[in-house]
């Protein structure tokens, strides 16, 4: 079916990306679905709770295309979530070991640990988009330590910055998502083993081993006590992901606004055979940047979810959990596609210098003005004037200088054409340090 | 592809329906899209604006099923919404009609009304799914107008209530979504034509005609104004949409509380095939009544971003209104997918009168013994006489008749096993009569 | 306390309004249960529930000033969150009277519907601005009817509209709202009697007879059933408000972005005393606007929690209906402070109309020349002729004129400086007629 | 005022704790500022920028009590966020010292770093109290490391855990919050200082000296670049403190829910003089559960209003920025008060055992009989028949025992009624040694 904008031939790829499909794509799933059930026979195996030739025949299925037709029919007629599955698993393998396939497992232990691993894939793609993306704006950032631009504040042209400053603010935020996900990696990639209720009965005392031996298997750490029903680590992991794609949102806005008609400061690389507008034929839209901040959007409104459920009730809590099965891949689409767009969107951005500096001419330098008549007459005294004048020029639509004649003396008036962008540069240069150290330690492979 | 869980083989099931998909499948879309296509051209040959041969020409591909994939492709190729649809249909054409096909529209003149169709055939299902439910209940709460069982508040056993009453809450409840449906649905169906930004400028001085005949033929009705990007109108109805699945969370809640073992009054239907968990065989769970309730959140959330994106910026805004696109549809699938479960599980609920019985007679009447003890002692004084005496009784686990003796008179005493629950038929009556009095006047199809 | 901004002494005028604390304030909520309370012996006495002289006695009490610190100390001290009040007031009761007072009544008895109360006075005021800022929108409108101005699409200049287009969208929006609370208005405001669990047990056969008096002495529709788990009503009227400080953030947004320095088209009138900022004396800020921005934010948010809190449990539920308390005065404080600065705002818009026209000078009237050159080539050719031309055009710094020389004729290309707004004019005249139609029969009160 | 919840005299303390008005009061904010404001002028002497004397005279304000009206009302005249207190520090300062007060600095640079500090202090409540909740709970699970109880899954009867299991995975959870608040401690707490556009551009080529030692004094990091618009630490704070509430919320709920009349196996204390119900004096309310619930909650919003405010536009947005100062002393508020409450609920637990395995005696053992009896007929077959036994057995009444004779030997029936739950205390032990480890680095101050 096609029904989601993630899965529409048409549009699918405004929603998600070829590398998001081969982790969350049914066919996907349900391979990872099979190689933790395999895995989970192998340690069953290595434990001692179930023939190692079981396991071996289970362990022949790693990697085999299941009949998906098949395993929905019998979900349907069972109502449970995992028997289509099993049954099917079972009518492949020979009928003494097929008694051993799924055993004493819970359908958690599989959709939790096989969402854990989807986590692992995920995030090592916003992990490696992320940290190439600081790359890019790292090395802007030093191309455009010294670029001047307005700064904009209350949408109102404001004081100098250099266009290096904003890049560098950007790749500070990223850098820090960078270090979020670092940090929390090893609470995060964590499996899941519990059986009916948590306690791991059905194995007796040889629960805790195999649990164990599953995770070794799978490369995921252990659990110090079974999360049926704590969530916290698949909510902050969609907060991360959420900040970060939101993060991505705030560098897609700027650019759509600075895009705009009227600025014209930065654009979106557009390739030669797209079309802006049918019935306008002079556009050119910032059709990433946009789709950037509505991909944000949709991230968060995962995000909240997933932050809601966190209040599950007893044991295992089909109300807050299943939502996780609609939610987390959304959310890891939503992320991604922001993450692959904005890595486009950055690469070709073009940068308009000239007009960077015509829109910057219409900012009268009031701040370095001000700092300098404070010296002179105190700093409210100072402010108390610039602010008649300015408000006197307004209405009045004459120049600032003349305004400012008898208040303001030749040589500090003299200093209203300046650019002065006080201390953009040099910040610059400790975002691109810190963030050279940081990298220096790591790569592009999540760890 | 498959990825979205609405899309699943395995799990589509319980995230939409047969009629969900029909109407927001892939196909069904690009069905629409052509149909708005084709009505637009017939429209533009009525107001003399296209040749009457070209509307023809473009009417014979009404119902044509158009190659996805080659949509697709060129809908990449050319970066933009329509055009690949737009190129894929000019080949369709002969020459001389394909210049006429979506002459001098805009994408949303062909989304935003197919959205309106859609809104329109979701509208009526979900409205047909609420009436019978409606009716359903009706018929429940007359049926049990006088089945005794507990109220609960706070989560405590109260003072008793029927069963119907509470039944008839929850129709009275739905009643309302359907008047809202009803009162806003000439608002919500209205058709949009305004080309590049709204101004219909491309059509000179028949732009209005055009628009009226348009959306005539389409059986929606004319907006006063375009709304590119006014869109309180898909706000509401998600809002109302949202409001009424989380009505059904709340009936399916209740289900799921009151089938708890150790209450066990309601029971889900189970078919016989039907497992309920692996590990635990004995096991018998509430999963329509969870899934509704996962189903109502997924459709808030999507509510709330479309409340969040009435903020639209100038003549469109694509950072806003694209984000529909995947809100809306899984908006309705899971709406929909709410109700036609919320059908199932009240159609097959199973009702223990005996246990609502035997949970009541653990409610000492303390509501009914306060109002007669009131009128000898005065509220306030039997209200701090009872008070004290239930604590007592809870600490020293002494019945509470041993206790009142001396404060309580035998007469009083004797009221203690009665079960009193007030207006609660007298209720129901109104209820149904409301009720009964609307539905003589509408049907199952919503108007 | 004054924690909140809401109640903060230095920002609180930013966050609410003098009228909102006029009925969201703890004094105004006492007095407002009080009138409950009182009302409540009124019509209990009528019914011949309690003494005349009881009612007499507790009526004195209307309009008392009730001692709030010793109400709260007891309220701490019972845990109980009316118990402190009643005490209080029985303290103020002669001894016979004092066991009539909140007789048989419980918690929500009083505060629903002294929420519903609220919700009608803050609906009055929200009504009421929202009404006058339409007539302002409409009136505007008419003014400017033909003022050309560009349209703006994904943040570009597009084709031209005229003002008064954009006003009109504007008041057609703000239209809709009213209309929603004209046709809710009954629906809404609906008093609560239930006693415990709202069967009303308490008052035997008379129950549904004293409600009916409760109601009507409080101007109050009856429900037909008790409602304390049905909180559908109040979803839907935040959800209305929040919607309507949506549309305002909608314009607000909007204001801000014409404001901005390179635009400058549209700009908040600023007083003679208000400063800008400090550090750049020469700015002048969209406060308002931004304000109003995030107040829709707030107003959405709290609109969201109300509709989550839909699912109760029972027949009261503490987790989902307390939080009303907090969040429905907070939604509407902000959406009245919303509705009263939008009302500045837009009575105090300065309004550029040479900035508009510059700005359009920069639009091609690439509708127009196509829709022209269509008529000559077909649409699709002449479309892909301009977008090359375009394209090129913007490479190649070249003016468009020189480069459609041999693709436009002379006459085609002498229609580029034309301002054509289509039928923005129009529309204008239908939103102020239709708006003329409904205001003819409405009042600025809310009926 | 005191018309938010929060600052209620009556309700406040249902909505905030004594000590997060201490911070989050007005008089705390305005005396916070002041502190800013001062250290500011202190550091600015320390490098040169202002007299020693002015730092002096401005030093000496320190702790001053501001009058809050006057510069209330001066924040009205001005229309400008902290000008109105400017105006009043001057009017207390000599007059040669006056004009170096708020010298050079901007807004954000005082309420930024003002909030930042406000983190600090609310964080270290928060820390203190979940640090002291985990270790209540630590010590619960050891006492009821092997307290049976039944498990519970999809609300229903499951197989047994301990009490200490179920105790265990609070404190776990708990206990990564912890985790999180220590290991992002040093990310949040960065001080702000940047002039206009955060280019520093006032003070020359001192900026990044005076920010440093601004930073210094107050104890806070120095960022590696301005943050005006980089609100990424303040959303990820408001996300773990809105997850750590949530978390209590689970507890809370599931204390809500087990102390439901059917289950009570868990009670809130409930204080002597408290009253659960007016109407219905047997009633004892989980009052504290259902509020800790609400809390959450509420937190939820806050933070999701601060996740959504990352889309900052340019050097500084007021349209997303000032909402915090609403929504972060509101998050806050309500993470305290959940979180004092949470320890008051924890500590003054109710565990009724008897109950806990009265619930537990009517579940079968079915995971355990099914362990057993796969290991004679494989466990599929073996879960087929007990299905198909439970299956009957509830349609006929008849007890499991009786169905099961000649399916399961008498050796395996006799498990029946065993008490089984697994690995549970294992896993209790896991959490406690590691938590105990962390906690043996740690104290109740977060560091």
């Amino acid at each position: 079916m096609d029904a989601h904008m993630i899965d529409s031939k048409i549009f699918g790829h405004r929603w998600s990306t070829p590398e998001s499909h081969e982790i969350f794509g049914e066919t996907a799933r349900v391979a990872r679905w099979l190689e933790v059930i395999v895995t989970l026979a192998e340690a069953q195996a290595e434990c001692g709770i179930i023939p190692v030739a079981a396991a071996e025949d289970i362990g022949a299925l790693r990697g085999a295309e299941l009949p998906l037709d098949r395993i929905a029919e019998r979900t349907r007629s069972t109502g449970h979530s995992t028997l289509g599955m099993i049954q099917t698993l079972r009518e492949l393998l020979p009928a003494t070991s097929s008694e051993y396939v799924y055993f004493g497992a819970t359908v958690q232990d599989v959709s939790d640990t096989a969402q854990v691993l989807e986590m692992k894939a995920g995030g090592a793609l916003l992990w490696r988009d992320l940290w190439m993306l600081e790359g890019a704006l790292i090395e802007l950032a030093r191309q455009h330590r010294e670029t001047p631009m307005a700064g904009r504040t209350h949408g109102q042209l404001g004081a100098p910055i250099s266009f290096g400053f904003k890049l560098a603010s950007w790749a500070d935020e990223i850098g820090r998502h960078l270090e979020r996900m670092r940090g929390a990696r090893s609470r995060w990639l964590v499996g899941q083993l519990g059986g009916a209720v948590g306690a791991l009965a059905f194995f007796g005392n040889r629960g805790l081993d195999l649990r164990a031996a599953f995770c070794r298997r799978l490369s995921l750490r252990e659990p110090a006590i079974s999360w049926l029903s704590c969530r916290d680590r698949i909510a902050e992991f969609a907060h991360v992901a959420a900040m970060a794609a939101t993060s991505l949102a705030r560098i897609a806005n700027e650019i759509y606004v600075l895009q705009r008609s009227e600025i014209g400061e930065l654009r979106e690389r557009s390739q030669n055979a797209t079309v802006g507008s049918i019935t306008m034929p002079h556009k050119r839209n910032p059709e990433r940047s946009e789709q950037i901040v509505t991909l944000a959007q949709l991230a968060r409104a995962q995000s909240n979810i997933l932050t809601d459920s966190l209040v599950h009730e007893h044991e295992r809590d089909g109300r807050h959990w299943k939502i996780e099965w609609s939610v987390f891949p959304t959310l890891c689409h939503s992320v991604l596609a922001a993450a692959a767009m904005s890595r486009e969107l950055v690469c070709g951005l073009e940068i308009d210098m000239a007009a960077m500096r015509r829109n910057l001419s219409n900012v009268p330098a009031s701040e370095h003005l001000l700092s300098v008549m404070s010296a002179r007459l105190g700093k409210h005294r100072a402010q108390m004037l610039l602010q008649e004048a300015y408000r006197a020029g307004a209405e009045e639509k004459v120049s600032l200088t003349s305004l400012l004649q008898g208040f303001a003396t030749q040589h500090e008036l003299s200093g209203l054409a300046r650019v002065d962008f006080g201390s953009c540069a040099l910040m610059v240069d400790r975002v691109v340090e810190a963030a050279g150290r940081r990298r220096a330690l790591e790569s592009e492979c999540w760890q």
